[in-house]
């Protein structure tokens, strides 16, 4: 299983993960060797941060976590699509519901555009980590 | 526009697309600067190819090319989200709907699983590239 896995050359590997009911894609993480294989003996996300240095069990400071529902491997075997539930509705570390907060507008056709904030938060991060 | 964007060391910024009507994640790739520019300014997405080292516009030997609908960027302002109209309805160079075609089982609760292959191709790549 592992072994079909391509990791860069940190030994990690992307990880798009997306809300299974409602396909939002929800945030972009990176997983190693161990991340995956605790992902996949515990069906919750594990990731690797990469600011850390260290396997970063997701919703261990937020109570956010993300019972895994599939796991998918692209063409070229580098990189993951994970299917989650994601439990409080909120994956972002802004409180947000995704990551995805910021989009362009105007879209296309012009030489340039504004990213626009398009999400509110839910959660107060101070709340979400404790702090304040 | 571009300013808001974090691009890495290698200048270039992972990039998910995702089908516009569906919500299926097509496919994952990079684009540098000058190819996120072309990207908003022709509505056609374009790709920076890291193994040929050059700007790739999607499509360009396929004829399955993207029309973009919407560009949102993450919280870290390092990963940006595409959605698509995918011309063809492939998106994948093996002739596939989508690059994720690769699917574990079991998912959890395992402490391994098997890759299964669980999309069919759809078009014949020698055809799509103009091969044999």
């Amino acid at each position: 299983m592992i072994d079909e896995v391509q990791f860069n050359s940190d030994g990690l590997v992307p990880v798009i993960t997306q809300d299974a009911s409602t396909g939002q894609v929800l945030m972009f993480a990176w997983m190693s060797a161990e991340a995956l294989s605790e992902t996949v003996s515990t069906g919750r996300a594990v990731y690797f941060s990469r600011s850390r240095q260290k396997l970063w069990r997701k919703g261990e400071s937020s109570g956010n976590t993300q019972a895994v529902t599939s796991l998918q491997l692209d063409c070229d075997g580098d990189v993951i699509l994970m299917k989650v539930e994601q439990h409080g509705g909120v994956a972002c570390h802004t409180g947000r519901a995704h990551c995805f907060y910021r989009t362009l507008e105007p879209v296309a056709g012009e030489s340039s555009g504004k990213w626009m904030i398009t999400e509110s938060v839910i959660k107060n991060p101070d709340d979400m980590y404790g702090r304040g």
